[in-house]
């Protein structure tokens, strides 16, 4: 695994990551909340123990990557992570479309990577690295605006992950592959938010994290 | 209008319809739920009293034809209405996708011409009127099963009223109208459910029923 | 529609205008509570959804004008509103009689029309527009003291309507034309708040204020 | 006092007796609820322990005199009162207006004579006397339809209490004497329901009661 | 009566005077709780309308006379009542026995008059009238030492009163009247509160205190 | 201890035993509430283990020896106990003095005898041992009717335990002992339920019951 | 894996299966708890969704033995199992040492072992397959009675599981080897039910019966 | 007793001494929460009232010793106790076992011998006494690691005792000697908390405490 032992990973991000996670820091072994960062920590302390991970979420539902940006320095870097895991986006995206005579509480392309690269620069020298989940959207048809802008905030993620050198995990494939199998209403009925806690889309999520920092399969 | 003055209108389907009506029969003023019966009664009292419609509301979240079916006599029938309109078929579709380990619950496209034939037959020399809403999915993409498979049962619907001669209301035509100007994301997250009680999504669906009943618009 | 594309529109006023809207301010399109404003946003959405008028509610149970005037630079100016409707003034009247042994709760005519001078002073050349609800009272009996003093406030908000060139939004009309078929007690209880949320006496005044501004009917 | 020395006295009706009595009996000192006849308990203990009256209280919110008659033999008769003070109407008349579409669930004054002839003759001879609370609206409108009906119920009462020599309690006229100082909006809001429970429109009607029973002023 | 139309009456004091009352300041009609000053408030309402007394309530539950002078100014002198009338000093007495090994949250009788006459000195000026309703224990046996004790107590505000000016009101006297025809257990189980709101009890005291200033009886 | 190793003891009588016990049945080691059971089970368990007690709680709240006669061969019977402890009484008195006005619910005086040797001559020989708690009232006053009346009863419970053979608890002694040093304020503010559960009183109570069966002082 | 496409899989027990789920019969994908069986679930339909094996989950808490045998026919055969595995026998044992003073809740190591068989006789023939879980308690300490009666219950399962030639699951050794890195404190601090729920405790239950099944490691 | 008529006595520590007390300070009679300083003061009060003594209990669940420091003037010193009794140490050890991944919340030996000597330090002098009750887990496996550091730690507080010359309350003795008769799941579960409030582990507790100041047993 790419993460050394005894080290500390933070997750942020959005209702994806909140899921019910307890104010004002989430914190293992009972206060990730039911999503993916839960699973992540619970596979870890049952089948490598030997790792010593302390996992914290600092998700927030609704959170834009404005918002995460103003809250960065109290819920990631005062928390001192070694590694932190970030997915933000997919509301930033939403609000143009469910949102739609609001334009104040849109996030722009250029203001999505502009924040971005704040984060990723007030954060990679302090911590021993950095996974960037890309937003997704569990939706085939590229023709839907919204299926398309967030295939392309997420292009933007893949990019500043090679740019800046950190971790780039691509959850869309491993949505893209679950689909061979399961119709996204089993996944998702609003195609982002899991159905339930500690579910499968959790699962999926969970494998995707895991697989990009080299720790998966689980034996 | 085609219903008359002092008639006793019953809607009746799925969660669609529920949408918190009171059990066990849910009837104006303060019982018809959040959903499209109750704006439907709301507008009748308030801009054309004169007709002194009563509206009641049967629906029950999760129902396939299959439970219609099972309470038809008790939750249709013995309320005496003079008119009935009923909106199934989504939850028949749905659970061969969202539930695909268990093909016991779902609901053939051969049961649900079967079992709505029977409902129409029992019912339409009972009532005055009855409209068929065919039910849909606020999806442009027909490459997808689910997609399809609801235009499918829709269609069925539409060829049953025409063969039985009572009103069809096609709603799928109202919604892909409405997303001209609104992305879909803004009426239902999950392409099903109008976002919240007493919403744009179900204003559409008000309309489209007092449309199909020679009734829109309304001064 | 007199209100242009991409407006927000800001209700404010008593108990009739919050109806459980969310603090510290209601918003579209979950925040406006039950009353007639959800209704306004609902039907604009639905209906005329090119429009894209955003809908906002600081209307507060058992406000009075004096009340209002307190909270009106955070409540409304501070909302950057492009049009705002304002319907207060029962309770100002009503205190008088539900509360005869209190006379230091009551507003006076002077001081209301004082405090509407004021609102309208501060808020006129900010907006785009401003439609002005007077207070009514489902009651015929002239003769009632409560009755004869509402009508009067009313005829306040008429002039001042006139004088300062905003619109003017004649709800008791509206009601007296309704009364036609319809007691007042289908209507509202206490002859001043519509029976329930959602309901025939919110829908009379949504249209009401649509009219006003010149977009009723809808189709 | 008219009422014996340890005698049980039953009150019954609708919503204004009931005031959250519990059930299936309310019985003092603690199931009266909050309305006249806990008022009345209240003084008499105080005021008049040497009588020993014990109070009961079986009225249910929304009841008609139809529903009154199902259930007076296990409500009324079985619980074996001295005396049986009864007011009930206000809901027959009620419901022609407020629900004007469901002529079903309206009592017509042929009905009511009927049914209250009915609950007379089950019960004159098995108790030491009855009282008769003519239903009342404090509206001094009598143009309205709801006001002339409830006049013509309320006659219909004090003729019945002649005919078979039962006391007759005119609250009416007591609520039409409180006006003279106290706006009908400090009693009612909805001119039939006391503001609040122990209020002055409760202490009204227990006065009232008292008085025609021969036990006013209390000293 | 001697109170004043139009005057404000504030009453305070401990649990008796509180009974629920709403905070900070209950007032007429809704915030009075289920004590005495209710039924003082109902009986002037509605016997005695024109008078225009408008109640006040700010007894809190467990207040010695220790507690009532730390908020006297806010919570008696800033609500500007015409009259005031305080029931204070059982807690003071009863802590010298339910808890015994606490010394320091007894009151002395030395305590008590000193501070007894800094509230008349604070108060006795800025007011009309002031009514001091005697402490008092609904138990016979003097020589138990905490009825001995409150008998005492209730002998220095009859003092305090002669010394001031101020209406004495004895209930003590009331309720030694009142167990002629009542045992204590039907008034009071602990001999102090009673038993349950709007009750015999507080009918007791209500009259006491409307005797006190000549208001009794009520016709 | 008169009580054997591996007992079945059963407590029943009302709300002094109840003290929140779970239903229908109260066991060791959560289900017995928290009055005296729940010490002498804890004290018992704690101290004494190697008796291995099994504690049982069937008290109810309000219950006189006309409720518990009703229920004794379901609640007492059919729990196979080896040793019974009752304690009934206090409300076959107090009902005269609470609740004046309804003489149906007293029980007097010989139906209290009657009753008592009922429940004793069906139990005696089913089990190894009975213990008769008898009622008290913890007041010094004996000229009060209702001291005195529990006194009579207390000294029924005294002579039908000699008569019978079984053990006699005399729970009075305990508490008149107790007040030696402490009022009874401090035990009871009604002079019946000690004030809190698992409180002084119910110490007194449980010491008074482990003298009877001859095991106290506990080391 | 042993267990074939699209089976029915349910799981029974006790409260380490239970863990809050739905009654009366658990079904995935929300009714299954927060134990291994949501796990197994979750992780089946996310890793692999070409099985569609359907999870079912009837564990109670508190069960024995005993208890699972009077609901078999119901709780299990009745749901229409293809796979059967069951955990029963820690509350068998735990009784003994927790509830000393009631030896009828006790089940003996001849009933555990009678019964384990006639669930077994009644099962076999009806199903595909199934699995035993042996009890497990996280102690070391052989010397305690508790652990080695677990130990002992536990060899009897593995004995008729060899001896019906069904599939043995041995939990204890997964915990055994689990506790080289992680402290038993951090998975159960009863040493019986792990920490929370979907915890690392119920990931090593997961992962256990899935080795059982031959379903691990998952990729 | 060792403790003088008059005292004022504090309990402080983790949850073994919270149990449900009251916020800020616990007090007798009603906010000491349901463990064994609610079983002392209710024990002095019952059976050596003449004793006088005046419980409080600051206990806070999970407090470490580096918690209790932190507090120690608020809570302890502010109080003004005349006797203190602690209790602390068991999280200190445990989170070791529990928390693995989280060294900061550790609390070494060495930090606990540091932070217990500044505490006896800061109050020794202050006070008339101090009893310091050792940590303790009720497990006989002295190869635990968690056993043998608990012992290790309670052997720190052995010697402090010495070095200090206060009393030392040596409850794990207490513990092994009732494990004689009782298995630990009948006292603890986690072999840490007592099983319930008022339960057979509080007694235990409560009376090493009343021994180790010379006050057991008690008659």
């Amino acid at each position: 695994m790419k993460i050394k032992t005894g080290s500390r990973l933070l997750f942020t991000g959005d209702s994806i990551t909140d899921v019910g996670r307890v104010r004002p820091i989430g914190e293992a072994p009972y206060g990730l909340g039911e999503g993916y960062p839960k699973l992540v920590s619970g596979m870890l302390t049952a089948f490598l123990p030997e790792l010593k991970i302390h996992v914290l979420n600092t998700g927030i539902s609704g959170n834009t990557i404005r918002d995460l940006r103003a809250r960065w320095q109290t819920d990631v870097l005062d928390q001192n992570p070694d590694w932190v895991s970030m997915m933000i986006g997919v509301n930033d995206v939403w609000r143009h479309f469910d949102r739609p005579f609001e334009p104040n509480i849109w996030v722009s392309k250029e203001e999505y990577i502009k924040t971005y690269r704040e984060l990723i620069e007030m954060t990679k020298d302090k911590v021993k690295g950095m996974v960037l989940i890309a937003p997704y959207y569990i939706d085939k048809n590229e023709t839907d605006p919204m299926t398309a802008m967030v295939r392309d905030f997420a292009s933007v993620v893949k990019e500043l992950a090679k740019e800046y050198q950190v971790i780039f995990c691509d959850v869309q494939k491993e949505f893209d592959e679950a689909q061979k199998n399961l119709h996204h209403m089993g996944i998702s009925v609003d195609r982002v938010h899991p159905n339930g806690g500690n579910s499968p889309g959790h699962f999926i999520l969970a494998k995707s994290f895991l697989k990009s920092v080299e720790c998966w399969p689980i034996e």
